[in-house]
């Protein structure tokens, strides 16, 4: 690499949810290969591979320890592993340090509750999966029911496939439109989902299950699960 | 895994599109979890981690030997290791036979191309990514300019993105649009591309580049580069 690359570090963890990773990292990915100045890695706290929540093992391209200072996060979501890594000291501390010196930090789906936990949402606008949105007040974030809200240097998008809307956001926002729309055009995005867009009247009831949600992830976190349960 | 369940097998190889393999295997693996007899695995020639066009690594979850009669496959595609891919006579073998007896034989971007080298587009309407559209003519197919395009039992996706949709296309035909609409909103899949869907009079201007790439991918295959080239 070049010294005067800039990093932009996925932070991965396992059993994260895959799409919230790969999505984000297909686009800053070609920006990486577009000879702009930046360069993009997926770090783990080890080397070696994880699980996801599909059937596909990932494995980062280097450790915590071997960027410490990336220009930008990403941090994937999930489901129960997520909230299970709500507990992780280490992953934690990366994310609260490498914060703390880069550019911009940014989310996909339930990763903003690592954020939260990390205690970088404290009075910022932030957004996450639908089902998880009031949650993020357990951390002083104030919720915000957009695609991806930014709360400059915090950038958190909704669920799951929201992150490669939100990665092109940030292409824009580094590189400027010309750039996002060539690599629009590269991942071919222009969607057409068969049903249309969400139709919100129709989303599935899920009050009651998000209660049970955190109490099966946080059951080792009782501290965690007061703190938002009162939310659910 | 009872033995009455379908299992859709996810086809890797060294150096594909994180995204072609990662959107369907989303959508794919929810259906998996939903209790309606359906399994997601990821099959490669051997166990152990590739590489793919991001700094991420993946594993799958079983070889080619352990799952020699799925349900369906689905083919990811990717750029120049794709079309070396192309030569790879034992990944070939493994997708002549298992669509031999699979109901439903897919692919995402130049994972088609894939499915031709294999032999099994011939006379087949079907699409691949927008910039290899005209080469899928080398083998026997009628290339057509959709999201995805079923000429059953074969179903292929445009570019990257666009396995997203197919995937939920395929959900539809497998278990109901009630399911399909359930999995949307669990990865929460209501595209705002930040610029809008593709306007096709912006595209970039890559006719003279795709001969280029198919003689660099291509420059270990004579035969296939000489099959494909004049449709470049």
């Amino acid at each position: 690499m070049a010294d005067d690359e800039k990093t932009i570090a996925f932070v991965l963890y396992p059993g994260l949810t895959l799409l919230d990773l790969a999505g984000p990292l297909q686009v800053l990915s070609v920006l990486a290969h577009s000879g702009l100045g930046y360069r993009a890695v997926v770090v783990g706290e080890r080397a070696g591979a994880v699980d996801t929540d599909t059937p596909l093992g990932i494995a980062p391209s280097h450790t915590f320890a071997e960027v410490p200072h990336p220009f930008a996060i990403v941090v994937p979501g999930g489901a129960a592993p997520t909230l299970r890594a709500l507990g992780d000291e280490r992953l934690l501390t990366y994310l609260r340090e490498a914060s703390a010196t880069a550019e911009w930090t940014t989310s996909v789906c339930t990763g903003s509750l690592l954020l939260g936990a990390a205690g970088l949402l404290d009075g910022k606008r932030a957004t996450t999966h639908w089902m998880y949105r009031e949650i993020l007040r357990g951390f002083g974030a104030v919720p915000v029911a957009e695609r991806w809200v930014e709360d400059t240097p915090v950038i958190t998008a909704a669920g799951v496939a929201a992150g490669i809307d939100m990665a092109l956001y940030l292409v824009g926002r580094l590189a400027g439109d010309e750039v996002a729309r060539n690599i629009q055009f590269t991942i071919e995005y222009d969607p057409e989902p068969p049903l249309g867009g969400l139709d919100w009247d129709l989303a599935p009831q899920v009050a009651s299950h998000l209660g049970e949600g955190l109490k099966y992830g946080l059951a080792d976190n009782p501290d965690m699960l007061a703190r938002l349960l009162p939310y659910a």
